[in-house]
């Protein structure tokens, strides 16, 4: 850094510990451009919020959001775009009602529906899917671009006209130990950038058509999944109707308990406790004590009818 | 407990014991049966998975999640059911939208755009409540119920089935030192209990369209939530396609300079840096050094043309 640059740092530093520490005033903006300020800031807070906050409505979920972030960086490193790399909660159910509809079978009344149900899950979690690299292609992408061109270069601006304002009004307050000619050319600066800064918010405001167009994209997006999601609801919820007008007009099947089986303690290899579904023996077969025995449906019933075999030692 | 119970708990500890520990074979239910058994297994951890993803899928934000059930314990206990208590992420990105919007002038391209956008989106965010709730009533409930009811009321059959097996699996092996009757007995318990289990989970089974219907209630509730979505959207994608043709129609305005302000440094009032945006002070008024400049709005210009004023000592 130059002496002269040196030098302006210092004025510029002494001049800020002087307001900030001695309550010295500097020089005001005037009102039209400190309305211009509070309204480019407003303009930045909002931009800056409404990306967060449409971050968070496409995925509320944090942890999904951080891993979101992450794989988009890996993919921009590998140049993948296609696919947000993160589970929808849609697909996620999806996934469950599909594997548990095939393990019931697809042939019964609730398997057949939850992979249906299932399938449909994971048709909605790829159009959210669209939504999520839609809005941020549309939006939040764009906005996104405005925040770091647009909203920086007005930052820089300002930032740079301050920094002149202190060094001007250092100068000022040293009135005749500084040479008139160089409080002249300070000020003269710091209406220039004042100029530049004030040129730059006016044109930065009057063109918010732009956010607009954007704000119409976003909701273009929302619009499509949306209708997209109605038309595959809309198949869904026939399909299921049919399921259930179909299922009623079949008759109900009636549970019809199974003959009871022949149990025979004397045979070694069942030993453990094993029994077959054969019938029971012929009669002329009778070593040993044999009970027949007919299971109580319910404690109620008062007959006892033998039909399973004990063929005891 | 009787001394018969506390005997009978301990003959299926003993035979658990040597079933898990010394590997004796119990005996063993057909297959019919254990493909039931599995089939309702199967339906359980569909229904309970199910039930969680859909939770999930409501509201992927597990902190909202928990804040969700600790409200919803609150308003059952208060006896309130219609708002589901927690802020939505549409809401939340509406809600901000509208406070931008508000704070940049509804007047604005953007302010106003904001303040269309973000009130639709609180709309959506009721339509996202209204689907909470309907779920949650209509196909969680039920699902519960059925989980709680029905579901339970089988495993505890299957619970009896399988202590009373283990009592009939002890006694079977110690035959002659147990009498035949009471085998003969638990044999029968055993079927009894086999046979309750079986019919109770054949008829579960059986009345599965249950859980179809269930399944189509929550596609009607998701039908009606994207339906309504896609209508407020519409009704707002229009409103926005104006505001962009009326911004677009009307003449771009150019950022005029003001005319630069007035500074008199002579002038004690103003020793600390204010400048009044009065006119310049008449020709008269000549006291000490006076500059009049005209800032420079870029570098490049290379008149000069005074118009500001320095009162100098």
């Amino acid at each position: 850094m130059s002496v002269a640059g040196l030098k302006k740092q210092f004025y510029k530093a002494s001049q800020m510990v002087s307001e900030k520490v001695g309550g010295a005033e500097g020089t005001k903006l005037d009102d039209d451009f400190r309305d211009l300020e509070r309204r480019v800031d407003v303009t930045s807070k909002a931009v800056a919020e409404v990306i967060s906050k449409t971050s968070e409505y496409l995925q509320p979920n944090p942890a999904s959001r951080a891993k979101l972030s992450m794989l988009n960086t890996m993919s921009k490193i590998r140049g993948q775009v296609k696919n947000p790399g993160y589970p929808q909660a849609e697909g996620l159910l999806g996934e469950c009602m599909s594997k548990y509809g095939r393990d019931l079978g697809e042939e019964t009344n609730f398997g057949g529906a939850l992979v249906d149900v299932g399938e449909s899950m994971k048709r909605l979690a790829e159009v959210k899917d669209s939504l999520d690299i839609d809005v941020k292609q549309n939006f939040i992408d764009p906005l996104q671009g405005f925040c770091d061109k647009e909203l920086r270069e007005i930052q820089h601006h300002l930032k740079k006209l301050e920094g002149r304002r202190l060094d001007y009004d250092y100068k000022k307050k040293r009135q005749g130990k500084i040479p008139e000619e160089e409080i002249r050319q300070a000020l003269e600066k710091f209406y220039e950038s004042k100029e530049v800064a004030e040129t730059g918010m006016y044109n930065l405001l009057e063109t918010d058509i732009e956010q607009v167009s954007q704000l119409s994209c976003l909701v273009e997006c929302q619009l499509q999944y949306h209708r997209q999601a109605v038309q595959f609801l809309d198949e869904l919820s026939h399909k299921l109707e049919e399921r259930v007008s179909v299922a009623a007009s079949r008759p109900r099947r009636e549970y019809t308990p199974k003959p009871k089986p022949l149990f025979d303690f004397g045979d070694d290899n069942h030993s453990n406790g094993g029994y077959s579904t054969s019938m029971p023996p012929p009669p002329s077969r009778n070593s040993g004590l044999q009970v027949r025995s007919q299971l109580l449906p319910s404690k109620s019933r008062p007959t006892f009818a033998p039909l399973g075999t004990y063929t005891g030692v």
